[in-house]
């Protein structure tokens, strides 16, 4: 069967990786390094004016881990660079993901520090995979996350992903369909994206259709009767309100005939302003019936001011901004080893300190529902809440077939509703609380006191030059 | 053949489009709108910030142009989805592009309302493939342009693409790499791009690998006895100076056997600092020849500060805020019809009216060889200077083999030192200059004029309702 990521268009190569994966690999291939490693994925600090974070991208892992191999073409490539041992390379070729995932569920609010992600596999396993994984989790997140802010922004309103173009990449337009889809978003532009998930698609025309013929009435008609269930005019190449006014008499002879005009688009200028007088042109043309739809340079900040300046408009579609994340286009995320051969470990770098050992995420909530406080814990130290990461992958294969999108995006709604008020406010006042639990401290403390041990003692042991 | 873009690991799917190229294409169809058109590419206004943009991406244009085709499984899908006609269907498996494209060689600096590319095809072949030629052209000259910036901040130093866990996906991720390396980059560390574009690969070792390891010496030693001839070690993993000190009499005993450190890599905390105290430590102990590398939130700002700083630093490796041009994420570009049927056509919507026809853009040179000013003008109102839109494809084929990577890059590189000086700092005083040609000016008040009277008529003509 067919990766997701492999239907959806794009080939998860094993060599989709950072040269430095295969160099580490082959000096614990040299020395047999083979015992359990543990690596999270998480976010060392929210973007500023982020106040929380919507994991995504885990199916896109899950499919990855499945199918990971080495084709013959890549290992021909690797035996011939010169960097690489014929009997590594040989090994590489029998290398499967035969380990763990636990995660967070897809849609599932998250906070830095909290592992969205963990794997336990043999060390050379666990380091390989850890280029994609970031690739895939990095960029789900990071356009969930803020697609749901516009969904936040416009509580509603049909929100339609139009961002292919500007988006990086085919991947990156495929991959922002499905997790703004995910995060509330109605649908999608993207046809692929439609194809490979079920995603709702919706479409309008361009400004070169009315451009290529010699009338825009003539283009609008023309369209409407090529597709008289599943349209929408675009009004604003030459002059919005004319075009408005020109759609008057033309929709009213095409009602005659069984043809109803559903939408209109504007693309350009005060779209507030130019809504409300185009909404006065069809309802005065008895056209209330017909919607408004709007583009152009949307995002969540966009939307809360249409919405809050009362602009008549039933639907966006919010592309390029919303696609780059185009505020904060990247997270400071990270994919950290935790524990090798059964002990903590931990970094130290300046700013960049990480917690060891294998952790849980523990969510209270209130008495209304919503979430109260989380609790960053080793797994063995369980705390009050509900434990966000779950088991997903065992012996390199999914446990469960994987959710209907529709479902994660069910859920994703209901877990954004569960957010304190003051979260699901475009600037938060307060962030939410985390708490590093007093046993992970402990933990982060004793992992220190070993390594400066260690490094006495190795300092002593080390030969003079 | 497989296309670069297949070779790269991505596949250029015909649906990979919006959704409304494909309604627009049945209505033309339906119609028989099938004279030629003339579509432009060009970028609107530059970043703020930006002074010139680098041309990138064409080869994996002309590679989408010459493999375009609808698969089965796309075309079973259509024709099941309910929007689109079996017969309609049925056209779009006979659908290739049959066209021509004239476009800027990659490389090129080129500045707003320059076209870059231009398409003449017969209208739905010209129309379809705009989503996908944006989402090309936009990405890799946007990265191209901010490697550019890098390149120039950092005269002289090697500069290595480690950006592709946090590009937007997998083919940010290897588009990334080749438009770097386009623009002066000295190489990548993603292993799939070196493998299918030639792209010199470097790379060092993660933190988790010093961590694997219960002391940090024997990690390096571990490293530098399987890779003797190219590695790389980080220090930072917990006290960057105390990593240094202990690496001399380590690299001291391992030169004694013929294995050469060959450099470090700083991560975190002040790299200057770090640099000069690390650069005194191994120069100390007889490491001149060890190198310095530095990661970690680089920029062309960041850049520039340590090298004015004066750090001892050779080398350097950009990700994230190269890969995703962090501070300018996208551009505000457009695929644009200039002419159907023989005439000029003009969108005038607000803020985003186009100059009208077939361009020619004339760059002239002063004295010294640097580039003093351009034209934009009609293609048939040749102006002073070299045209830099040149034939590349005719019946959908390209006319010569592509340049081999490396020829681009040096290339662009010659471009980029032929930038009037002011346009080689981060901020340019002044922007270059652009003039608009009489004649087109002339031409756009013509098809203004010709479309008020066309509406008119049209006004006068259309049935009441």
């Amino acid at each position: 069967m067919k990766s997701m990521a492999q239907a959806a268009g794009v080939r998860d190569g094993a060599l989709l990786t950072d040269l430095y994966q295969l160099t580490m690999l082959q000096a614990y291939w040299a020395r047999g390094m083979h015992e359990t490693a543990v690596f999270e994925f998480f976010v060392r600090a929210l973007p500023p004016g982020r106040s929380f974070l919507v994991a995504a991208g885990l199916e896109q892992v899950l499919d990855y881990l499945e199918s990971l191999r080495f084709s013959d073409e890549e290992l021909a490539w690797l035996a011939g660079c010169g960097r690489f041992d014929r009997t590594f390379v040989d090994w590489l070729a029998t290398l499967r993901f035969t380990g763990e995932v636990d995660a967070m569920d897809e849609g599932t609010p998250f906070f830095a520090d909290e592992p969205i992600l963990r794997v336990v596999a043999p060390l050379p396993q666990a380091q390989l995979v850890e280029t994609r994984i970031i690739n895939l989790l990095q960029f789900q997140t990071l356009v969930a996350s803020k697609a749901a802010r516009c969904v936040l922004a416009a509580p509603g309103k049909l929100l339609v992903d139009f961002g292919l173009r500007r988006a990086h990449g085919a991947e990156a337009g495929l991959l922002s369909a499905r997790a703004s889809y995910l995060a509330g978003f109605g649908g999608t532009a993207t046809v692929l994206a439609g194809m490979k998930w079920d995603i709702p698609l919706f479409g309008t025309m361009a400004h070169s259709f009315i451009q290529a013929h010699d009338d825009e009435v003539d283009a609008f008609e023309h369209f409407a009767r090529t597709h008289p269930r599943a349209n929408t005019m675009l009004i604003d190449t030459y002059d919005t309100e004319a075009a408005a006014q020109a759609l008057v008499p033309l929709a009213t002879r095409l009602k005659r005939e069984g043809i109803a005009i559903q939408a209109v688009r504007l693309d350009s200028g005060d779209l507030a302003e130019h809504a409300r007088r185009v909404r006065a042109i069809l309802d005065a043309g008895d056209l209330a019936s017909v919607k408004i739809f709007a583009s152009g340079n949307l995002d969540e900040y966009a939307l809360r001011a249409l919405i809050a300046a009362g602009a008549p408009i039933d639907g966006f579609g919010v592309g390029t901004r919303m696609n780059t994340s185009a505020d904060r286009p990247y997270l400071d995320c990270a994919y950290k080893l935790q524990e090798y051969a059964g002990e903590p470990r931990r970094k130290r770098s300046e700013g960049k300190a990480t917690w060891p050992g294998r952790k849980q995420v523990y969510r209270r909530r209130d008495m209304a529902g919503r979430f109260a406080g989380d609790v960053l814990t080793n797994m063995d130290a369980p705390a009050e809440g509900e434990p966000l990461l779950h088991p997903v992958m065992r012996v390199g294969r999914r446990l469960a077939p994987s959710p209907a999108l529709t479902a994660v995006r069910e859920r994703a709604s209901a877990q954004l509703a569960a957010l304190p008020e003051r979260l699901q406010a475009l600037e938060a006042p307060a962030p939410y609380p985390v708490d590093v639990a007093e046993s992970l401290l402990a933990l982060a403390r004793a992992v220190d006191a070993r390594e400066a041990v260690r490094r006495v003692h190795a300092d002593s042991r080390r030969p003079e030059p």
